[in-house]
């Protein structure tokens, strides 16, 4: 998808949510029958239906369908078909933290992009360009890497300063935002961090930050609003378990709707004073 | 497996090669025939029956199996299988470089711990403790942390200095090899970098690194172990290319095994050389 669908999406819709598809075994409504993969597809393709009005992206984690071996990837599969195919307008992000290099993370990039057809995956850039490079030669698909996130143990090195005092999340930035561009790069920095939002959209004027964290980890929506909207808008913001698991019963999808449906009054409020458009 | 039978394996078989299982479709021999899932397996698990006598370790790389979708998933399943059953004594690193928080990361544990019985699986550390916790949490599992790899970028941020001057592999080294212990991490560390092989030891006495880029990537086997074998060996030397095409022919598993015959027969002279055992 082109940054420009993305941003014209945001404002038609007046959202911009993304729904986390982390479909726990353990937690999906006992009212969906059929075998562990069956389940978590069908639970997965129902929330997208009922939240579709409400969000302009879904991120599905792959760990919670890996976690099931061949049938949890078949699952996969059929979840991002099934957003392909109903909603075509939403973005498809696989939140799969790959970071390896060279061969290896070309064959990443097939996957992602060529064997499941999503718009972008999340990356780890640890070991620097030669992970994310794979990723940016396909066009219209982006590569969404870490920044700052926010678990606690962050401080382990991502907010490690270097001698310039520079914190290795900034110098991810700095070195990162060349790699590709506002059209194909986004970043992930947690909402927790809020703080912190203002000055990394200093460094990152024109991308997309992903921002996760919002809800039940604690970080407040109003302000990573007033901290990195942009104009055009800048921001997908993450919900996962307070939308898809906000009813565990047969009416787990219109309570997801419900959730979603809010978190959008909200954005829809936050664009109107923070936006130009 | 315990460290203690990965140790006794290395001196009794007088090797401490790990084959690297990278089963690109496009290199598998033509004389393999079937679905490309069956294909991958089929090669994989030829290759570890061949090469079994001369290696302790086996390390398939998820990417290549993933960039099948669901029927790599299963081709992984069945290698892993394979190994487990007719090579119980062998050690087996899922080489998936995963790097999530939390419930996503206790996700990937079951993944490559329950849902495969694998011994171990790579890490990427850039999110800190909380990637890596719920990964040492199995007993006599490993977590194999990323440190210095062989790749050019890793100057983009792997070497990056801190104010004290403490390069950042140094530091995940530093503060993370009392998360676990010997007994349960490793870490990777490029072949292609034997220079700073003999600083990393220092900082990590026991640890058994996992070191790749010996021959197609340039490094030598050599240095490598001057630089860091200890009496308990603390080396997997890693080698996919090399070892599984060696030939493109029918002759495929004989030439794997003859190539994977000679790098054990340096390795022999080189435990005898360097360590006390």
């Amino acid at each position: 998808m082109k940054r420009t669908e993305l941003v014209e999406q945001i404002f038609e819709k007046g959202t911009f949510l993304c729904v986390g598809l982390d479909p726990d075994i353990k937690k999906i409504p006992a009212c969906i029958e059929g075998t562990p993969g069956e389940r978590i597809a069908t639970f997965c393709c129902a929330i997208a239906d009922s939240t579709a009005p409400y969000c302009v992206a879904y991120k599905p984690n792959t760990a919670f369908f890996e976690s099931l071996g061949a049938e949890g990837w078949e699952a996969l599969a059929k979840v991002v078909n099934h957003i392909r195919t109903n909603h075509p307008q939403h973005f498809i992000i696989a939140d799969a933290k790959r970071g390896d290099i060279g061969n290896t993370a070309a064959l990443y990039a097939r996957t992602f992009f060529e064997t499941m057809d999503c718009d972008a995956v999340t990356l780890n850039p640890y070991m620097g360009l030669d992970s994310v490079e794979p990723f940016l030669k396909y066009e219209d698909k982006w590569s969404i890497v870490l920044a700052l996130t926010s678990n606690p143990s962050a401080t382990d090195f991502e907010t490690v300063a270097d001698h310039k005092g520079v914190p290795m999340y900034e110098r991810v930035i700095r070195r990162s935002r060349h790699w590709g561009s506002p059209i194909n790069m986004m970043y992930v920095v947690g909402a927790t961090q809020a703080e912190h939002l203002a000055a990394i959209r200093e460094v990152a004027p024109r991308h997309f930050f992903l921002v996760p964290g919002v809800g039940a980890q604690g970080g407040s929506l109003e302000e990573v609003a007033k901290a990195a909207l942009i104009d055009e808008c800048g921001l997908l913001v993450n919900s996962s378990r307070g939308i898809i698991y906000a009813s565990t019963g047969e009416d787990y999808a219109e309570a997801a709707a419900k959730s979603a449906s809010d978190l959008r009054n909200q954005m829809l409020a936050l664009l109107q004073q923070y936006c130009a458009q």
